[in-house]
């Protein structure tokens, strides 16, 4: 496939029009975190009108928060940003599995690898909005988060670019 | 700030010209992992010409491989994935600190959260470019990780905008 083979091509035409954006401070202009699944389908940047130097981006495969926490701390207590909005969304493959169809499958191909496989949690989830409420809420109780900041939890329709408030 | 007060218009105007993306297959069309840093300054659809529909993004602090290795198992078990691009950048923050001087400020500023910020592995590094390195390495010889496949390293410079290929 070698993919990576049209990189270059489309990063000098980045380059060519990258002006004033390498002078961007490393600290987030709108004190912002976003969290959203690693889906192809998604460019939050795109849907949500993030530029350059506006927030970081958290991606992984559903957006979940558990493993998101390192990096939230670390852009909360050494990058100061005070607020999180957490996104998942419609037709995820998160919702498609559970541990124990994937450790399975895994086990299968991997017989070698049995130790790995049991040590990881792959962190699917069964009901979709009922998902993005309970992240928020791990979030709103841990230890590590900031306390008294918005942190708000969205659906993103792949279906139509829509977002929608659910906390 | 409630910066989440801009999303709806920036969305509005993203469902406007949404189109055919509605249609799009969960599995990427370019059968390409990516994963990166959450910078702020960094864009990586922008950056690296990738589309709705294209690539598996996985961002975190720093862009660190071992806390991405959940959503590239998925990625690639579940979705057909078969080549990995993995990207670190200059000015990062996690150059700035080790695991000692972060662990040791949130004891201070949590003394309550001590078991918290023992169980934490903040995944710093001390050179940007054994970084990528390492990080390439640490896949292609992890045992759930696809052999045979293309696994690239690169450094993204967020003061031109440019990426180089280091492995």
């Amino acid at each position: 496939m070698d993919a990576f083979k049209d990189f270059e091509a489309a990063n000098e035409r980045y380059v060519e029009t990258f002006g004033a954006k390498g002078a961007l401070p490393l600290p987030p202009a709108k004190k912002l975190t976003i969290v959203t699944c690693m889906d192809a389908r998604i460019d939050p940047a795109a849907h949500l009108g993030i530029k350059e130097g506006d927030a970081h981006v958290i991606r992984n495969a559903g957006g979940v928060c558990k493993e998101a926490l390192r990096s939230i701390v670390i852009s909360q207590q050494l990058l100061g940003t005070q607020e999180i909005a957490v996104f998942h969304h419609t037709d995820c493959g998160m919702l498609t599995f559970t541990n124990s169809d994937i450790k399975s499958l895994l086990e299968e191909r991997y017989p070698a690898a049995a130790d790995e496989v049991k040590d990881i949690d792959f962190l699917p989830f069964a009901n979709l909005e009922q998902s993005v409420k309970d992240d928020v809420q791990f979030l709103k109780q841990h230890p590590l988060v900031l306390k008294d900041i918005r942190i708000t939890g969205w659906i993103y329709e792949v279906e139509t670019g829509k977002v929608r408030q659910i906390v």
